[in-house]
């Protein structure tokens, strides 16, 4: 619950990209709920498969020797979506969550292998991956990580640049690479501000990872299922991680769940047999049904409509309807991929003026990390749409333009 | 996903008590899934809240001005059922994220007063706490800490005996009470076998951390919601925690939810107008709007049928039939309370036959810590069921029981 609630806007229904408030505005969703509504909202249809599946099953967990067919099916159609090396599954509720298994797979599998000293996870300057304890502690958002009486909750963490490889050799050196477990990088710096890679940046990292048996994290918790156009921005970039986390697209948000692909190689000794070792993890909610049977939809929804495609197609109307903002004089920078964008003000714009002027003229986004306004609409969005938002931006930066001025 | 799939009990449907698996077979729930099918399986009107709700908007977040109705109503509802002073809520999706939030907003609230050297967290041997970062520093089954390279993932925690006060004065005495954030317990311990509180036990506790200024977080993930015959377990046992951890029952199941209550004390300094500082927590579905109508549903059906009041009528019956099966020679203890209970086998005994003889006989258990069997029933079972699940164990044991003499 947020501290203070100033203008609170309680969003009652939506249906595509469009949002209803309860005092009847209608609001154009440009971050797409929090990057997740890939699918749009107001889907009848996941409805439907969520209420069928509840009457029939509304979970089982998957402890021990049980199980439900909606993760068991789940899992098995999400290995052929992946770019990992004969990928395994672990389910969750959420982004979060997914994290947290990522990194104490990557410490338990140095553990099992024997490389007992390999403990600290590597982060990008500027990323987000989740506020429970190991996202937290390796958060690349400084905010995020202080208040707690220590550096970092879990010690054993250091950040590397946003996008310098050269640095980031120097700094895993100075560390020693026989102490490093894993890094974890989101492709597209999301939360941070929308930070596409620079050309050979993540080929460039996977390299150093390997050259220094480091476990690559790919955090696709945005980029996953089509936001850039591929269903995974490790396709886009060419890059096969050993662990990829993911959230948000999987279900669009119509229910909590998310997952992470383990590499054959991270997954092996703990698949050994009667007697291999365990990886003690799971959550209650680990393949709920229902939340399985909507990512199913949600799935069948991507691949019949083809959204992947368009977001391809409509990456360039939404690099050219926003690149123009870049000449507004309170726009340091625009920045944009697939269909997402990060529209940086200048640091002493004030962005709440700029935010509550677009929604005044029925465009709904917010701030991210470094002052800048959050794009990232559900794929169903139109060309015309888009021009539209881009436009509202436009007007609402002229308007704080000449108050300001005045 | 199991590491090791021997013979997968794979759950196709369920209603009230019981479950069908894919090949036929009727089994009654024990465990409740994992003790939170409270309202038992099946539910139409549940389905028809979530698919509703999912239809008019599956959700929108609650960071920064946004919200949602079923959210908001949500927090004003459990405010009028929790034993926390003035609470406020933040919701999660389980129980694990809800420890997070409490570990967190403990070491934060500490810092945010001056006291800055209080960061340790204790927690109970034998308790269990969920498998994040800050979960699985706390574990106290020893197996659930291992296997990452230090003792504590997060550093700062130590374990407390079950059930000693004294040891647990002069532990804290050792630590230094101006080093210790807050303690967390489990008031009847789940996972680790069902351990009810010894008298006076809690409230002992609470006195010990008045007197030494500890913020006391009960993990109410199993025991909220009805399962000892009150709403809450602190209810119950006469205890006010700082804040309470909830999951579960909260859903019966039917949505992956959490939430934590924090006490008015706790979020003062948080809340203390427009410059106050912030407690920087959220993952995407905090107040998933989805998930809190199937909430809001699941507590309509516990008020309207009484639920709760019908824990209490079915203990003493529980307690009886379970009770009765500490006389086979193959069972150390009993422990029973509202409608749990822990069959703690001799050391020697293989459960895993046990479990199977209880499935072939229509009844379905699991093993929790110490070699005991998970009772956990939901709510809607018949004091028939109960006898004659009690019955098909006792069947079980005696046929282990000739084996072995065999
Ligand atoms: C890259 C990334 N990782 C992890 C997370 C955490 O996901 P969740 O909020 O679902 O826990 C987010 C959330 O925005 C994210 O953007
Ligand atoms: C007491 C207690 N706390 C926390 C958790 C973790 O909850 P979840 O599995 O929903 O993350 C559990 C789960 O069994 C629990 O029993």
């Amino acid at each position: 619950m947020p501290t203070t609630i100033k203008e609170r806007v309680v969003i009652a229904s939506a249906s595509g990209a469009w949002l209803t408030t309860e005092d009847g505005h209608r609001l154009l969703d440009l971050p797409a709920g929090l990057w997740y509504a890939n699918i749009g909202h107001g889907r009848e249809r996941i409805a439907q498969a969520a209420a069928k599946q509840m009457t029939t099953l509304e979970t089982y967990h998957l402890f021990g020797i049980h199980a439900n067919r909606p993760a068991i099916d789940l899992a098995e159609r999400l290995r052929g979506l992946v770019p990992v090396a004969d990928a395994s599954f672990i389910l969750t509720s959420g982004g979060s969550d997914s994290v947290e298994v990522a990194c104490k797979l990557a410490r338990r599998y140095w553990q099992q292998v024997g490389r007992t000293r390999k403990t600290v996870v590597l982060s990008r300057t500027g990323g987000y991956h989740g506020l429970h304890g190991f996202g937290t502690s390796i958060a690349g958002l400084d905010f995020n990580r202080a208040g707690y009486g220590t550096e970092s909750l879990i010690p054993e963490t250091a950040r590397i640049p946003l996008a310098d490889l050269a640095a980031t050799r120097t700094l895993i050196e100075r560390i020693g690479p026989g102490n490093v477990a894993a890094l974890v990088a989101e492709p597209v710096v999301g939360t941070g501000g929308v930070h596409p890679p620079p050309d050979g940046y993540l080929t460039g990292l996977q390299a150093l990872c390997q050259e220094f048996d480091i476990l690559l994290v790919a955090d696709e918790v945005i980029t996953g299922f089509g936001r850039t156009g591929e269903w995974f921005a490790s396709h886009r970039w060419g890059i096969e991680p050993d662990l990829i986390t993911m959230a948000k697209g999987i279900t669009s948000g119509y229910a909590p769940l998310g997952a992470v692909a383990v590499s054959g190689r991270v997954s092996e000794p703990f698949m050994s047999g009667d007697d291999a070792p365990i990886f003690r993890q799971g959550i209650t909610y680990s393949g709920h049904a229902t939340a399985c049977a909507v990512a199913m939809e949600n799935l069948d929804v991507l691949e019949e409509e083809d959204l992947v495609a368009r977001v391809r197609a409509l990456e360039p109307v939404l690099a050219t309807a926003f690149g123009s903002l870049a000449e507004s004089p309170l726009v340091h920078e625009v920045r944009a991929i697939g269909l997402m964008a990060g529209v940086q003000l200048l640091p002493d714009v004030p962005a709440d003026e700029v935010i509550r002027g677009c929604r005044e003229r029925g465009v709904l986004t917010r701030l991210l990390a470094g002052n800048a306004l959050h794009v990232c609409p559900p794929f169903v969005i139109t060309p015309d749409e888009i021009r539209f938002a881009a436009d509202v931006i436009a007007a609402a930066l002229d308007a704080v333009a000449e108050r300001t001025a005045a």
